[in-house]
């Protein structure tokens, strides 16, 4: 769809840090992480609502491989998730590992935003990319 | 296992709210809604964490099913869903309705639990049932 930032990142045209990503899905940091680690998953194909994806059996065996490879990557076994739909019009998943003391509550708090610098991005993709491979 | 509230629910040894059940899915309603509606869907089976599950792709399936079925029996587009994990230790997935107004922020506020009546919740889970039998 035009206009719509996740069909750009899932066409490359707007650069990612890239975790997964296969015929259908992609999986890549959100630029805003609410931890480090934290990743989203969307199909490349466009859809309003994750309840729209008629493969949703497939999209979350691929949720489930990236979200236990952020565990063995992150080191941790608390991986949460959330979907919205509100902040982005194309359908997205959202996993942020978990820590002890990260101060985000029992769910997660939307404005803890972390402030992570590039390479220190890559490197956390690289991790988890690697973890992913091995699975 | 036992002492798992969830398990004991899945048996029928605790009673709970359907709204769909197969032989190795149940959901039901959240005694402690966020907002009306609001469902939990778990495997029968006892897992620690919902990414531990073997067959997530089959799950998700059915959350999908009843996302869907609650957005019909709610009255509204926009569901959101969340997983923790820390709060019950068997595997669960929320899907919660979302309404203008309702108070809730981008995400959900877990301590905003709504009183519901025991008539309202028999009558909120037939609803959401009878949507997922027409689909």
């Amino acid at each position: 769809m035009e206009n719509c930032v996740f069909c750009k990142i899932a066409k490359g045209d707007i650069p990612s840090f890239k975790v997964y990503e296969d015929e259908r899905f992609l999986a890549f940091l959100d630029i805003k992480p609410r931890n480090p680690g934290h990743t989203l998953v969307i199909p490349k194909e466009h859809f309003r609502w994750v309840w729209d994806v008629p493969y949703l059996g497939e999209y979350f065996e691929v949720v489930g491989k990236v979200a236990n490879a952020i565990k063995k990557a992150m080191k941790t076994d608390f991986v949460v998730s959330f979907i919205i739909g509100e902040e982005i019009p194309h359908a997205h998943i959202h996993l942020v590992p978990r820590f002890r003391g990260d101060g985000h509550g029992a769910l997660i708090n939307l404005t803890l935003i972390q402030e992570i610098e590039k390479e220190k991005m890559e490197e956390i993709a690289k991790k988890i990319k690697e973890k992913l491979q091995k699975t």
